[in-house]
């Protein structure tokens, strides 16, 4: 499997989808993409795991981060890629191509063929974002090569309808275990039903309002959603476990402690483990640098209501942005697409800005 | 592994127990079985399946059919087996021993000493009665040998605390499938959050009241239980399935029949798929055959929860009971155990009856 970076960047993206990268089997794509920013001759080419990053060494005053993840959430019956309409009516439907392989290519088309950009450039291109934070690629080049995220402002290609959104929502994973008494069937009473415990705490999910609230001007809209759950030993026993795990959506005007208060107080009586966390990020559009870059793409910014790695570039002290085609709405889902004149728009965006 | 049916009856039933056969895995436990009866010289050996059928021809008026299953539910780290106490307080533990390892062992241990029983003997152990009724090893062999089955008679070796428990309830189980819509976890308000349709379903259960009925003397317990549940993609995917399988066991005053359209009523607006069925059957204790066990035992007679095989020689038009050591109400339980004095109790029992 090889990547031409010189292609036109809608057939890049087809390309860079038609080459699965469910998190955890990153490896064929990103070998493709180190392989084909190798060739280019004009970037330093680094590798960590399935983590590839190519940068630029020109000596200028100011370093911009293009970062983007290789990896989708599992394929519904979405690849390959396929596409409707034509012009600018035309889509680019299939897993990956919304979130965020379209992102991804415009960034890979900058790299390779501004190679005298005016600020120096450094491309990211990691794993497992869409799995437990801990997994993260980007977290993981923190940890291991901090030196190779250093810049000035960053841009992070997360579907953002090419316009740009400011800061991030947080995200919290807990878990919480109903814990009963296994039993035959038919004799239930001797048993106690781990699966019927789980009742109140759907309802409590069910009933849920989540908050909407502004930050530095923006509205950010929280969540409180369980996304799994298992229960069940055998046809004729009662189960004496069911597991519920419940995600949070919380808006940067609120730490992870924060969070976690919160949900103790929704679910008060129940025990949650923690299984995974992010603290979210305030949009800081004010900042020089951001509100340089909102002004060139010269659209109305709006709140990133999902994680994104923003914020680990906030904790770093870069100040960073969401800006890529798609509509965040469809990522995840199993008709997940985007309009091709946005992909082109970004890259000319981006070219235009850059050169 | 070997089986010595001369051996002690609680010796045998460990050795039976420390042969595993999870269901669809009796293969091991069924090879020994057939081989330990073959090396008696008296039976009639026959095979289908995992399932082992041995018997007497000696031209008797009457002819008993001593049946019971091979297979367990799952091991739960309760194998091999251990014994608590000492003499009539010995306790046997560990998979099996109660549901009804223990029953198998005294009759294989009358099957092979009885050798000139005053009825004849048919001696059914079969594969599969723990998982779906479609894989029963016995509803296998109506089909396909009913003529090993024909008896006047029948004793079904489940635990039934060393009294004659008679009837069975039925049992059904349905699935319900709740549709949700998936979306990505930071925009919940785009999808439809399939695990949280399911709270509905769970408060159902969870309030359900059983219904108690006597039938023919007996009073029976029917019950409802969530059997299994399952939801979920993604650790930040709002999941677009929630599946909730159900398990209804009835009084055997109503037919497979009037159970769906009981379940149609609790559950309505709600797609009930039928997923497993098995009718009931009622006590039948005044029929004669049943009438002689029940005066030779010499106990109260109780109703039987569970749904059993009974139910199978009901339709054959046999008279059945269930008759065996162990508190039912310790089967499919992690610690279920059964007092070695039961055991040898039913043994003298069928030795005094048969002989």
């Amino acid at each position: 499997m090889t990547l031409d970076l010189h292609d036109d960047v809608v057939s890049l993206t087809r390309a860079l989808c038609d080459i699965p990268s469910v998190s955890g089997a990153e490896a064929a794509l990103a070998d493709a993409v180190e392989a084909a920013l190798r060739k280019l001759g004009h970037l330093e080419v680094l590798r960590d795991g399935d983590a590839v990053v190519a940068r630029t060494n020109l000596g200028r005053d100011r370093r911009i981060v293009l970062a983007g993840h290789l990896d989708t959430v599992p394929i519904k019956d979405n690849l390959p890629t396929w596409t409707t309409g034509e012009g600018d009516a035309e889509l680019l439907y299939g897993r990956g191509t919304c979130d965020m392989k379209a992102g991804l290519a415009t960034q890979l088309r900058i790299a390779a063929t501004v190679t005298e950009p005016r600020h120096d450039l450094t491309l990211v291109c990691y794993d497992n974002e869409e799995v437990a934070s801990v997994k993260n690629g980007l977290g993981r080049l923190v940890r291991n090569h901090p030196e190779w995220l250093a810049g000035d402002f960053a841009i992070l290609g997360e579907p953002s309808n090419a316009g740009v959104e400011g800061g991030c929502q947080g995200t919290m994973r807990v878990r919480i275990t109903l814990a009963g008494k296994a039993s035959h069937a038919a004799r239930a009473w001797a048993g106690r039903n781990a699966i019927h415990l789980a009742a109140p705490v759907l309802a409590i999910l069910a009933a849920y309002e989540p908050r909407r609230v502004t930050v530095d001007g923006l509205e950010y809209r929280e969540g409180l959603n369980a996304v799994n759950i298992q229960g069940g030993i055998a046809g004729n026993v009662i189960p004496d476990a069911c597991v519920v795990d419940i995600n949070h959506r919380f808006a940067p005007d609120r730490s992870v402690d924060d969070a976690y208060a919160h949900l103790c107080e929704v679910f008060a009586g129940y025990d949650l483990e923690i299984r995974d966390q992010a603290p979210g990020a305030r949009p800081g559009l004010d900042l020089p640098a951001a509100a340089e870059f909102v002004a060139v793409v010269g659209r109305e910014p709006a709140p990133k209501f999902g994680w994104t790695d923003v914020a680990r570039f906030a904790e770093l002290g870069i100040p960073a942005v969401n800006y890529a085609p798609g509509d965040p709405l469809l990522a995840h889902t199993d008709d997940e697409h985007v309009p091709t004149a946005q992909i082109r728009e970004c890259e000319r965006v981006l070219r235009d800005w850059l050169s």
